[in-house]
């Protein structure tokens, strides 16, 4: 019998999904990255993942009979018990039993986790919050996600859901959010609430590498033509970016008056591609609104892409484990 | 030597004070109430605590060699460790160590807690949130406090300070808190914020109730006066009510996505004077703001002014037991 000391991780993104194996020690061995399979059948992007994730043991040298757990992080939500993906719009999955498929194709125990959870808890294990205990992490994208660990475990809540940063309200009665509600964080501060008055700004003359690349069209801006067009010193650009970057801190300030946490994690994309642009008026903005703490460390995600993947794979290990 | 079953749970509240004495099965065998002295000096406040404390053990035949522990509310900010009142506003106390003093003058372990989290315990351990594991207490009354129950333990934080739901912003760049920040759930949702509306109304005829007993004074405005205007049929003052109540089913609503709790417990001046005219706009606005759990129950707190009392000797007894 093998010696089943690899994990892999995986990462359902919309666009990329990305597979990685680690050792005992959390150190990556090999990877592998595909992009998301667009307009498939679940069966199709079943198969896209198994491709993935066998490309990754194979570059690696690693065989499916050593692998200790597959953890799988899903954006979308999830049916633990049950090992099912409910719904993933992005990829057009529904109702689907991942886990058992899985396990039947690739010989290894699977856990499935939402995937804010997993790169929050990623960065507790071997990142940015590496060391401490009671954690918020604050994952501003197309959406804004949200993971919390307390006293060194993920909070999941009574029903799995538990952790919905984004969907705070920081404006009463404000914006409509895509969940439905008004003045959700996510609905004021997303890459998507971005992107709305970037649009805007760019059909304004006010924005013109926006304008160049994406036109008006709110899905082709992406995190990195933001970083661009502010490069090129637009600076009403820069403006939107500081305005959302001020309701993240007021979000990442109720988190510290509720959680009283040790530290808060910025991940995603946005914190990727503008670094400190971005996260010093989020630490600005979070001190003015807190109240309780005005010290703690709120600091970036020291894994990029890789905190999902990571995360997974440890609280895949370790829920195996029974730990 | 006696046989310690007995706990005392006292409440240093800023307008009365209360003790009460409880056994083993968390029934009260007795009870004391004081005014708290007005002006007086940190020794006459500890003298009148102490009186307080001796009269309520009297009342029932209970000798302080009987108590296994007391459990002493704090409206205000405390060192647990040390345990000290750090500040006490309404009562006038500063960098008091309560803790010793009292052990010294009574012989029995005494414990310090944050009122809410007292209060949110109480309910837990006895009260409307008996018999779940996750729960959110929300206390509208002065200001707007909050205790979180996180797998059957009181969530403290990490320097003891969690649960600050009342610093939530809820309306970004909104009315000024007395935090110093802007827009928090208690700066557009407590009793005073209810109260400065009122005498807004008062000056301009649309509350006579209000009028005619507390002028134009929001120092005078008590919740039971408020629930006399509204029973008086003054339409204004139900609409001001309601829309604090509003304002409160919006924090409880992103509670409710941020822990994805099994309960929440409105308690406080509010909900006792008020009832179901303040429950169920709360109710209705925590549906409409909450994504991933409308069902989820939201109820009155059952022992009104005693679930701080029966929650403060529950955490010391527990705390004394090493529980």
């Amino acid at each position: 019998m093998a010696d089943k000391k690899r994990v892999v991780g995986f990462d359902m993104g919309g666009t990329k999904m990305l597979a990685v194996v680690l050792d005992e020690e959390l150190k990556q061995v090999s990877k592998a990255k595909i992009r998301t399979p667009v307009g498939a059948s679940d069966k199709e992007t079943f198969a896209a993942v198994v491709k993935a994730i066998r490309e990754a043991l194979d570059k690696g040298g690693t065989t499916a009979e050593e692998l200790e757990a597959i953890g799988i992080a899903v954006p979308g939500p999830i049916d633990r018990a049950e090992g099912k993906i409910i719904e993933l719009p992005n990829v057009g999955m529904r109702d689907y039993p991942m886990r058992d498929k899985l396990q039947k194709e690739l010989g290894a125990p699977v856990v499935l986790e939402n995937d804010v959870n997993a790169g929050t808890y990623g960065e507790f294990a071997a990142g940015a919050a590496k060391g401490f205990r009671n954690v918020v992490g604050v994952f501003p994208g197309t959406g804004v996600g949200g993971g919390i660990i307390i006293g060194g475990r993920l909070y999941r809540g009574t029903t799995g859901r538990a952790g919905e940063v984004g969907h705070l309200v920081v404006e009463a009665g404000g914006r409509m959010c895509g969940c439905g509600k008004y003045g959700c964080l996510e609905a004021v501060a997303s890459k998507t609430a971005i992107a709305k008055d970037l649009v805007h700004l760019a059909m304004n003359g006010l924005a013109p590498t926006i304008l160049a690349k994406a036109g008006t069209d709110i899905a082709k801006i992406k995190s990195g033509l933001i970083r661009k067009a502010v490069e090129n010193g637009e600076k009403a650009v820069l403006r939107v970016v500081e305005r959302a970057a001020w309701y993240i801190g007021i979000g990442v300030g109720s988190c510290i008056d509720l959680f009283d946490p040790d530290v808060v994690v910025i991940g995603g994309g946005l914190i990727e591609k503008l670094g400190d642009r971005y996260l010093k008026p989020i630490i600005r903005s979070a001190r003015e609104h807190s109240m309780i703490a005005t010290n703690i460390p709120i600091v970036a995600a020291a894994f990029g892409d890789d905190s999902v993947v990571t995360g997974a794979a440890v609280l895949a290990r370790r829920e195996i484990r029974g730990e």
